[in-house]
């Protein structure tokens, strides 16, 4: 991996992945494992954050997670792959940033109220919820890498994440390299209803949906508002399904419908059939993938511990010079 | 160990232990040697929440603590001796639960803004300081412990403790007992200067002083302040040497200094050299053992890492309660 810069990103198992992960950060992992030596977690301790009080599907949702990851195109002959909770050091980590890091820092993150305030209905005053930005730079730095790919919301959290690296490396010496955030394009795609695809919204579309659950969910779309009548004229441009189309159809039907539409000469039922049709061709390879892995749970098994392993060997070396220099 | 309670005590190691320990919490623990299932730790992930700036005396206060406490009369074969740091299972179950300990509890917790008051000249606004209680509770809980001895000021922390192991067992089912605090009597005995013998009033007879620093110690110690000749009658009801012969002098000497003193049959400094004596006599079986183990680095090694393997198997029993009962 030498001369390759190396980053880390991690995903919550809070739920299957669906398409605005898929095409949104999922999408962009794939495209960096070339180019980079990547590191890429399933991030359980950070899902007790705001999810400590139901912790039963967790299981599930990290081997689900890691099979939507094969599925998609991750390698473990590229990147390596692991569960957090298996590298005890980011604990240690933890522990020991925490004694650095003043809780003002913390206070004043732009998350941190935000999202006490949008999940009101959760007890999130916890001080591990608070701790968040403390326990995302231990994952980071432990690994000493060099970017980490997020969406533009997540950007103060890296910055919390090289304060905390600078100001480590203040105290006792040149340990940390200040990781850089790597903006990452984000999905478009919306969710059936038109706001954001979101698990909570219940309007999305997953990764690993049956082609008959993904027609069901297609004919339920919301299509052009003004398109009364079959035969009134539609407008492609304010329709969800013809974003679909964007995505999973060729060009030339996609041309074709923007006419047939606007000209009325297309229903909204047929239009949208074709869609699922190349919805589901689209992930087709996706699908295929997902059967081999779940027949195979003993590999996945062995793909995340042989990264685990990987992953830890370069935490202990890290734990190493972190006690090194903190002489405990 | 069957049918022993277990308690669990821990000292931070800033320092070499002085008289005021040793009669304080040192004694207690030697004490409960027998009646209990004892671990003791040294406590140097805590050392770290006050004194995270210096940190350079760490393994030197570490490994004269363990001196300390063996020769004091601690005795690996009846006790579980080990530092934190070496039990990475601490930092695991900190880190869980702070995902469950409201923010609140930490900030209602009275020693919490009297230390940030007391120490203003250090930086203590650090989030490892806020979750000190956290970090105890885990040290305490991970080994199931039923008791923990500690002074009165303590009790609060350790009420903490109980409310955190209630909250675990009422998300995720029965793990933790809920510790006592078990009230040790706390030592009377006073520094040179009559303050509170303390480290950082620099009053302090420490126990691995030599004789000759001893002697030097007591003859600058105060005595009776209304004593100016040595031909005015004295108070020894008063006088801080006369506590200490009542530690370390026979009870006839006792009585008779007494008699004198109230007399003026006998001079202060004479008084004192009486009484450094019979200190330097107390110390002597202390001292001996001190330069046994100090001869024997190795010995002192194996005996913390036996300590630890021994409390790193309870504490990975209790990990795997943990896990199964959160399943992460
Ligand atoms: S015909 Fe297709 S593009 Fe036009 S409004 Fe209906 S679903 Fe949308
Ligand atoms: S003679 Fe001894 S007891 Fe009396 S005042 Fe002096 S030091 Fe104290």
């Amino acid at each position: 991996m030498a001369g390759k810069k190396r980053i880390l990103s991690g995903m919550r198992p809070t739920g299957p992945l669906h398409l605005g992960n898929l095409h949104g950060a999922l999408s962009n992992w794939i495209d960096m494992q070339d180019k980079y030596d990547c590191f890429f977690f399933i991030a359980d301790w950070h899902a007790l954050t705001s999810n400590y009080e139901d912790t039963a599907n967790i299981p599930d949702y990290i081997n689900n997670m890691i099979i939507d990851w094969l599925s998609a195109g991750l390698s473990p002959e590229k990147s390596t792959m692991f569960v957090q909770s298996h590298i005890k050091e980011h604990a240690e980590l933890f522990l020991l940033l925490s004694m650095i890091t003043p809780v003002p820092w913390l206070e004043r993150n732009p998350t941190y109220k935000d999202q006490i305030i949008q999940m009101s209905n959760k007890d999130l005053s916890t001080f591990g919820f608070l701790g968040y930005p403390v326990l995302q730079a231990a994952d980071i730095i432990i690994y000493k890498a060099d970017g980490v790919p997020v969406g533009v919301d997540q950007v103060p959290h890296v910055e919390i994440t090289r304060e905390i690296a600078r100001r480590f490396n203040y105290l006792y010496g040149n340990v940390f390299p200040e990781p850089e955030a790597i903006l990452t394009k984000e999905s478009k795609i919306l969710g059936l209803d038109r706001r954001k695809m979101s698990k909570s919204y219940d309007n999305a579309v997953y990764m690993s949906d049956s082609p008959d659950i993904i027609s069901s969910k297609v004919s339920k779309m919301i299509t052009d508002p003004g398109r009364k009548l079959k035969s009134d004229p539609g407008n492609p441009e304010i329709c969800n399904v013809f974003a679909f189309h964007k995505l999973y159809s060729a060009q030339d039907l996609v041309d074709e419908i923007d006419e047939q539409c606007r000209k009325a000469e297309i229903g909204c039922v047929q239009c949208k059939k074709k869609m699922g049709v190349n919805l589901v061709k689209f992930l087709e390879p996706i699908t295929e993938k997902r059967a081999y892995y779940e027949s195979k749970p003993k590999l996945v098994k062995e793909i995340i511990l042989e990264g685990g392993n990987k992953a830890r060997k370069t935490a202990c070396q890290t734990m190493d010079d972190v006690r090194k220099a903190i002489k405990i």
